[in-house]
């Protein structure tokens, strides 16, 4: 019965289609579906990842293309490993970093993988793997309760929450795919009955605070459905995946354990509307890099599977080709190592060489367009994808297509309209100096209390550096793996963060509500002219009644060695406030040019939103004009020069007071606080030259070019900065406040000299 | 009139060598020798570095030998530059790290080059240079006083002391050997009078303090003195060179500005004192890797020049080949990246890569029997000596003769005799594990007081550090680039490194008059079987009527993934004692098996004697037989495990405090407290395991496979560890504590049953 019922769906389908009924009605059909097994004709496997088709090609290619064989050789000698060493599937007990949730996590990667060399290689041992594997997982899931560990708000079966058990399904229907014709009708029925679709069920229609939502998680939740409703051509589950779970009644105000809104007021839920909301028209990811890349492998597998089983759905030009687009998005977001800027919750070391930008580099050049720039992060991933994208990736690289992945300086969007600031990028030569700006939106979750911060990297190098996230994900004795009490406490305030803190509260007093219902606006984005690219913004929600407006110049000029930036922070307020701005520096301190104390015992700089962990290390201040400070660090120097007032205070701080686990790195920050004022304009100038190696014991250039920054300026319409060298030349950057119109006119007068220019800024 | 007295002094000069008389004799000689030019056939230039014959040989080969060719263009390229940028010879002002240190010492690096350049390259702009910077030199030096800054203990005049001056004309000498034939008779005399002989004169009649001593800065005046006493053939400056000053009135407990005593009660001066003091047997240089690495230099380069003009001296022969020797120590006392150990005060990252170990492969290749593993360094460094021995390097490279150069265990005796204590290395694989425990004298004035500590290594990283000295070399910021106060009150302390320190009391009571008489003994040095090294050492007067016993043995077991490290240091002491035995570990903590409180405000560990220094993280005890913490470093898992009392406190440490100008990085400690006991043992667990990857995210055995480590026995004749793993599985090692006879058999029962061996120790 199965059979005719399912054979009466696809031709239903078909009519539906060729009628040219569009995908996005068929949702609202009411056709009878329902779960089935078959071999008829037109439910080939494997159609999901691999095709029919493409199998056939790799066979034909392997032995010459170098890149898909060393890939092939290395997931059949991890997995010729693994049933060496025999199946496990022990009974769920551990939170992440944990032994039984590792030992899961490698079961699925591995039935995934199986099933590539089950089809690629048309070795039975490998279906024989899965196909044990898999009735293991029958014979224990049909009775497995919720997993015992309750930390989680959606708890999995596998695992401690549902997104692992998402993760599970997404590598689990692959491997499916590949050996659904080496199983019996009865087999499949079998799994199909006990194992995939309660699978399915439980994580969406017994979870919807988990699978109905615009978030990561749910993204993989739906991706897990889709796909193995596509392998089981199943429309409801299909659906189900694409749409969400309609009617599903949700509390207004219930929250996950990462503190993220569950609740969706638009209702609006599914694969397609995970796609819609959290990607900008540039392809950014409002969570951040670090999560995008997570975020990257199901939207793309499903994209993918979607794309073979179902092409009439044209999900890869879908919003404009955001998919696609967000690749390129992602790979602008990493250093000249290709490890992600740790925005938000971003756990450092994350890179392009991770699993989740194999999938995403080996697709975006399938159905991107052959972009020849992939093809060089190919070959530094050394490795492809065991399919048609992988072997289309190998045959580009064997044939010498590949070129270098260029990132210049680029503005990315948030927001689903693009209309939620963004993350500005400034680069200078090739990657030498990168600048990361944030004034994005709040980034669901796992975003930060950072409004107008930004980091500094020296090719691969952090100079200025963001935190990222307080977590060791998957060390188990660290919390679990999980996140640590000190991301919320730390990481996610503002005083963590090279930016504004003011009254020593976080901005929207770290509240994810209000946090989440603003963004900070674009002023200007102007990267045209190498020698002077800048990014500015300003944000007037952080803090009630007070604006802050960041401006940041990265400046070539012939007398410097290097580019180097001024940061110019304005704040517009009626009441007098205390402002501390931060400066994370990487390194050890050489020198300052002012005077400090260092305290003979450390204490905390404050008593909470972060600044109950920093220690103060010592406190100075100056009657300069300016106050500078040297570091030096993997063998550069930086100076840090800043205009003062006689009333500021120059901190050094340390993190890792209040740190009863030792979950804190131990780094550095200057850090400049101005009391008792209402506007103010802090500008430093941060300059990267010289070197020093020890093994030659030269100290090159080891000394600042600048001799003074001065604000010159300073009114509602404009800034005006004037940076003088070493040598007395000097420069004058003006900003206009209000308006970037390129034909606006402006004059000022400074000093009885008159400057007249064209357009935002002007320097000279 | 010159050339006739100079014909004859070496007409007799060969005639006494052809009559028998031996080198040693030609310095009791009394004839009569001055300083002269000569253009006579005998006196043939180049023949000091290069040689008429080399020269040929190099010209011939030129463009045909890759790594010779590569190192020949990357000279020009700098030396055409520094010419196209005109030659400046300023008035000397600055310490080390300023301006005019940093040019006149970039001055003699460039003139050793352009002469090398003049003669393969025959190109007349060489010359010219050469001889226009060198009659600069003449103008300013006949008038120059002595350098402005006083704070050395011997001032020179191109540069703030006399060690620098001598590196000048180390370097100058072969510039002057090249351009020898080049310069007219009239030219070299006035070079001669008015720069060099006074030159040479300053640096060693006028500074006995200086140059009269067994010390790196002596050995580098000595062949200053030698090298141009080589060029001129001046047989009165190359005895001064080889024997020192004859009756030169030192007093007797005057220091160097280091700390160093500058009287010699020997009255041994000279090159070949300095060769015959400071090297042991073995050729370990007693102030310890870094240093050796600076005297390399001087050494093999002067040396190189006495065997071309004085073959007849046999110096590469001297001592039992003491020199070549040196080079194998030398490479043995590094990382697998080739950086050295900072034993003593030494800078980390200084490496085989510099320039001072190119001379050092490029010259024990030449004259040390060719030595196929020094080719694959010299690969490595992708550079040679412009020169015969670099065409001999460069040759063998490019005929594939390089081998591995593999570093093995290896123990290397201290002392003029090999008699005064040692530095004991211990490898596994590939220096997949290396410990390093030094057990030798004082190292003259840059030693620590640090008897019988190690430091561990994963390959190239540190587990357990040794903190090197407190200085930035050359940084002009930090204390004009030379030694920070930090040196002494913290990077020499006994507390700053991984041993025992009693009562808060450096060994020798930190006084370098008492530590200078002592050294630690020997015990027992195993590595035969690589799955059981053992070194083991005794220190009795670091601490009056105290005995340390210290063993380290490295244990590859097959139930562990990689060799773990037991470390047993046992006390003997009469009276009650505090000890405090620290683990410097690098990383951060991830996790311990005991409660510790972190308090609010850091304060100093204590007043004085290093202990300054340190902050109090943390305060723990335990109840169990074992403490454990568990610490990641660079993707690597560490585990130390170590058995405890009741009464111990288990302290976190930070570097960093009474540090007013943050000379010292904050790095972290675990260190065990025993207060109130007379005789103890401290036993401790080491392992490297498993890792993390933030890429993969996985994090593959991150848990400890130890359980238990127990002291069994502790005698005065025997000590007995049993070591129980995870499984339950364990081994006892029993160390008879009075005697290593390898006949000796030993009988111990322990918990009745009894346990028979023959030899130092037990272990099943």
């Amino acid at each position: 019965m199965s059979i005719v019922r399912k054979y009466s769906v696809r031709v239903l389908l078909g009519l539906l289609i060729t009628a040219g009924i569009s995908c996005a009605d068929e949702k609202t059909s009411s056709l009878p579906v329902s779960s089935t097994s078959s071999e008829s004709l037109d439910n080939e496997h494997p159609s999901l990842i691999l095709t029919k088709a493409g199998v056939d090609k790799i066979r034909e290619n392997l032995g010459s293309v170098p890149l898909f064989d060393t890939s092939l050789a290395a997931v059949k000698s991890e997995v010729d490993a693994e049933i060496a060493a025999g199946i496990e599937t022990p009974i769920p007990k551990d939170y992440s970093g944990g032994y039984t949730h590792a030992r899961h996590k490698k079961n699925f990667l591995i039935l995934q993988k199986a099933g590539v060399l089950y089809q690629i290689l048309d070795d039975e041992k490998y279906a024989i793997y899965i196909k044990d594997m898999l009735f293991q997982y029958e014979a224990m899931y049909k009775t497995l309760p919720k997993h015992p560990q309750t930390r989680s708000y959606a708890r999995g079966k596998l695992f401690w929450q549902c997104l692992n058990d998402s993760n599970w399904l997404v590598y689990v229907s692959q491997a499916y795919d590949c050996v659904y014709n080496y199983l019996s009708a009865q087999e499949r029925e079998t799994l199909e009955t006990n194992l995939f679709r309660p699978f399915a069920d439980y994580i969406s229609i017994e979870n919807p605070q988990f699978y109905n939502r615009v978030h990561n998680h749910s993204t993989w939740g739906n991706a897990a459905v889709g796909m193995i409703g596509l392998v089981m051509n199943d429309k409801e589950l299909i659906d189900r995946a694409l749409y969400g779970i309609k009617g599903a009644g949700l509390q207004t105000g219930e929250k996950d354990n990462d503190g993220g809104f569950i609740y969706n007021k638009d209702g609006k839920a599914g694969f397609l509307a995970n796609l819609e909301e959290p990607f900008s028209p540039d392809g950014y990811y409002t969570e951040g890099p670090y999560y995008q890349r997570y975020a990257m492998y199901p939207f793309l597998i499903f994209a993918e599977g979607l794309h073979n089983v179902k092409p009439e759905y044209k999900i890869f030009e879908h919003k404009d080709s955001v998919l696609l687009k967000s690749v390129n998005a992602l790979l602008n977001l990493s250093d000249a190592d290709g490890e992600f800027f740790p925005l938000n919750d971003g756990q450092k070391g994350m890179s392009y060489y991770s699993r989740e930008l194999v999938t995403a580099v080996d697709i975006a050049y399938q159905y991107g367009g052959n972009n020849q720039g992939l093809l060089s992060i190919a070959e530094k991933q050394n490795k492809v994808l065991l399919d048609d994208s992988g072997l289309a990736v190998a045959l580009g690289v064997k044939n010498g297509e590949a070129k270098p992945f260029e990132k210049k300086s680029i503005n990315l969007t948030d927001g689903p309209d693009g209309k939620q600031g963004g993350v500005g990028i400034l680069r200078y030569g090739n990657e030498d100096i990168t600048l990361v700006f944030k004034y994005a939106a709040q980034g669901l979750s796992h975003g930060h209390y950072d409004k107008l911060s930004f980091s500094l990297y020296e090719r691969e190098e952090e100079v200025l550096q963001d935190y990222g996230l307080a977590r060791f994900v998957n060390i188990e004795q660290k919390g679990g793996g999980n996140y640590l009490k000190e991301n919320t406490t730390w990481a996610k305030q503002t005083i963590a963060h090279n930016t504004l803190t003011i009254n020593e509260t976080s901005h929207f007093n770290g509240s994810y509500e209000i946090g989440s219902k603003h963004h900070s606006q674009l002023y200007l984005f102007d990267a045209e002219n190498e020698a002077i690219q800048v990014v500015s913004a300003k944000e007037t929600n952080a803090y009630g009644g007070i604006e802050m407006h960041r401006t940041l110049v990265m400046i070539k000029d012939d007398s410097f060695e290097k580019p180097y930036v001024l940061d110019i922070m304005k704040v517009l307020a009626t009441e007098n406030n205390q402002y501390d701005l931060p400066y994370y520096f990487m390194g050890q301190l050489m020198q300052t040019n002012f005077d400090y104390k260092t305290p003979n015992t450390l204490k905390a700089l404050g008593a909470k939103n972060g600044y109950q962990h920093l220690y103060v290390e010592g406190v100075g201040t100056t009657t300069s004009p300016n106050a500078k400070i040297l570091f030096l660090n993997e063998g550069k120097f930086y100076s840090l020069t800043t205009a003062t007032n006689k009333t500021d205070k120059l901190y050094f701080t340390r993190i890792g007071a209040t740190d009863p686990e030792f979950n804190l790195r131990r780094d550095a920050a200057f850090m400049i606080r101005r009391n008792n004022t209402k506007n103010t304009v802090f500008v430093s100038a941060i300059e990267s030259h010289g070197g020093y190696s020890p093994v030659s014991e030269f100290a090159v250039n080891s000394n600042s070019s600048i001799s003074e920054v001065n604000v010159v300026l300073d009114t509602a319409a404009y800034t005006g900065i004037r940076i003088t060298d070493v040598n007395g030349t000097s420069r004058l950057f003006i900003l206009a406040n209000n308006t970037t119109s390129k034909d606006k006119s402006h004059s000022v007068t400074i000093n009885n000299n008159e400057h007249q220019w064209t357009g935002a800024y002007y320097f000279k």
